[in-house]
């Protein structure tokens, strides 16, 4: 089967180095790149050779972006060639575009890589769904906020030089904004949700992210036998569902709390095979190019998963509710002290504690707050 | 697709409510019981009736033991019926002779919830190495086990207490031998090893139980930042490899570690991969039911999925070398003292420490050995 790779980065060249050293049977034929960077006879920097070129079975998208991934995607769908993507963003803005386009089609849109790297993600929820309802998911999505909040924790860093440390091992982008506000666990948290609940999920769920997190959070969490994590959470129930993105205070001796380094780990509920668990790099070149290329492997084997969100579940925020602790200086909330210039609100939504934290950051930028898991 | 059940205890129950009520397409046409539990229109004692029925595609072995067992599935795998089954001592006993007949009769050889109960673990495997050589596995497959041990360190329990908790709840058999000695383990390590390595695995690895384990052996790891799970290994290099099943110190905020109750968390490493990790329930109805079902659904979708073990890689113990604290009032280990009667000896591999501990336990029958990891 001949395929083509739109974009040669760190994710493609995994792809590309991948095939070649370890998949019979599949070429890559074509690579679309930018027209300074053609440095392999297979590069070309014009989508149509890739698009009209009737040869190419299968477009790997590993550009990143909206635009002009999602074009592409697009277009490759309507030519009838199957498509692969590693590109969380894209796929969380424009899923349910794509899977109506490739229905229409009759070809396959498969995006393990897009959320938990070489874990078997997505794969999992929908084996699980061939028996079960998945009835919630939540997990650690995001490696950069695990290694920075696991270097606070172990080594008492810092945040700005965790995050530094992060930056040099190349963990964490220059502009870290999309790791540590939760932009990039939001959009695995949308895609995790249409695939486990069968929705095309709402873009704007309520997201918190770590970046005001201090080892002294921690520490005031750990004097009660407990730590902070960021997950991305997701709940069925009745026809509706919930989701959110937001620091998480766990208990220390769960498995989360011991999840090192840049490691993920997602979780799911399923009604007859009960909770499981997935532990793995979320991210990097042989990790995510492993993914992109077992859903090649399953194309060439004749798996035409697509998607259909058609069932029109309707989003419930209510359905998503916890104790939250907001430490903070401001004067907005006062309810039972739960620390030092800590304080705990019992009940709320993830959608209400985000306005709520919304109103308390315009005066207090330094705030921080984590929700108590049910665990806790 | 009409499939035939042998057994109708736990797991065939919970086989026979999971199709009912969320499988169409697959029917349990009949049913082999002991005469005397011929309860339902569909049951037969007469397996012939099962065997010769050609309308009869796919035969779910889940009776246990060897034999009859044994002798059915060469039988239905005959007769050019797919065989699912979640009986892990037949499989370990027979994996190859098993494997051969699928392939002759060119049909389906399915095995997931003979290790891991609902845990995607063989399907995992099986799914890495279109990609990768599994380099590594080891984990926590026995929920009895994992039970006993973290009801004692949790709840500071004596062991027989916890034992007899982990028998009124189910969770272990009246004779316990299989799970506390590590047969159950060994079983399940054997196919694990056939599966990950590509080898008809040795039946006489290294396997040392936790039967002798005390709250004062807990307690002295858990000085030292450490805890005891029973963990199944296999390693893999050079084109040898090398399986034991004992205990192993690992430290407490490890992963493993932190698996509560009757959960398994089992792991593997892959070149491109990288480690990934499994948690959820190994046994029970309705989790390894699901296995069996997932299996069904495979083979109803066209899966052909069976195991060639003609590659000829070589058993060599000496792969698998760890540090290892024995615990005994016998004088006949005197080296490195690691606590009060604890003695240290380095680099053995598990089948020279298993040789020392037997001669050990002949004269001091409470011994307790468990190997160091080397993350520890």
């Amino acid at each position: 089967m001949k395929i083509a790779l739109l974009g040669h980065g760190t994710v493609g060249r995994g792809v590309d180095d991948i095939i070649r050293d370890r998949v019979p049977g599949i070429e890559v034929s074509r690579i679309l790149e930018l027209p300074d960077r053609l440095s392999d006879p297979r590069m070309t920097a014009d989508y149509s050779d890739i698009v009209n070129d009737p040869s190419i079975e299968l477009v790997v998208e590993c550009m990143g972006g909206i635009e002009p991934a999602h074009t592409f995607i697009c277009q490759a769908l309507m030519a009838h060639k199957h498509v692969v993507t590693s590109n969380k963003a894209v796929v969380a803005a424009h899923f349910d575009e794509f899977a109506r386009l490739a229905r229409q089609a009759d070809v396959a849109f498969l995006i393990e890589a897009s959320v938990g790297g070489g874990i078997p993600w997505i794969a999992s929820l929908d084996k699980i769904r061939r028996i079960d309802d998945v009835m919630s998911f939540s997990g650690i999505m995001n490696g950069t906020t695990n290694y920075i909040i696991d270097s606070m924790r172990r080594e008492g860093l810092d945040f700005d030089i965790a995050l530094g440390r992060a930056q040099e091992l190349g963990y964490a982008e220059r502009d870290p904004s999309a790791d540590i506000d939760g932009i990039d666990v939001a959009n695995k948290t949308i895609i995790s949700a249409c695939v486990a609940f069968d929705v095309d999920c709402v873009r704007d769920l309520p997201v918190t992210g770590i970046r005001t997190l201090t080892k002294a959070d921690l520490d005031l969490f750990a004097s009660r036998g407990l730590t902070v994590k960021l997950f991305g959470r997701g709940v069925r129930r009745d026809g509706r569902y919930a989701v959110a993105v937001e620091p998480v205070a766990i208990p220390s001796v769960s498995l989360e709390a011991s999840v090192p380094s840049n490691f993920n780990l997602v979780s799911c509920e399923g009604f007859t095979v009960g909770p499981l668990k997935f532990y793995g790099q979320g991210a990097g070149s042989l990790p995510t190019g492993n993914a992109i290329v077992q859903d090649v492997i399953d194309v060439s084997q004749g798996r035409r998963q697509t998607y259909d969100f058609s069932k029109g579940y309707e989003y419930d925020p209510s359905l998503l509710t916890s104790d939250y602790v907001i430490r903070t200086r401001s004067l907005n909330v006062r309810c039972d002290a739960w620390g030092p210039n800590a304080w705990c609100v019992h009940n709320y939504s993830a959608q209400q504690a985000r306005q709520l934290f919304e109103r308390v950051v315009k005066e207090d930028a330094s705030a921080f707050m984590a929700a108590l898991s049910q665990e806790g």
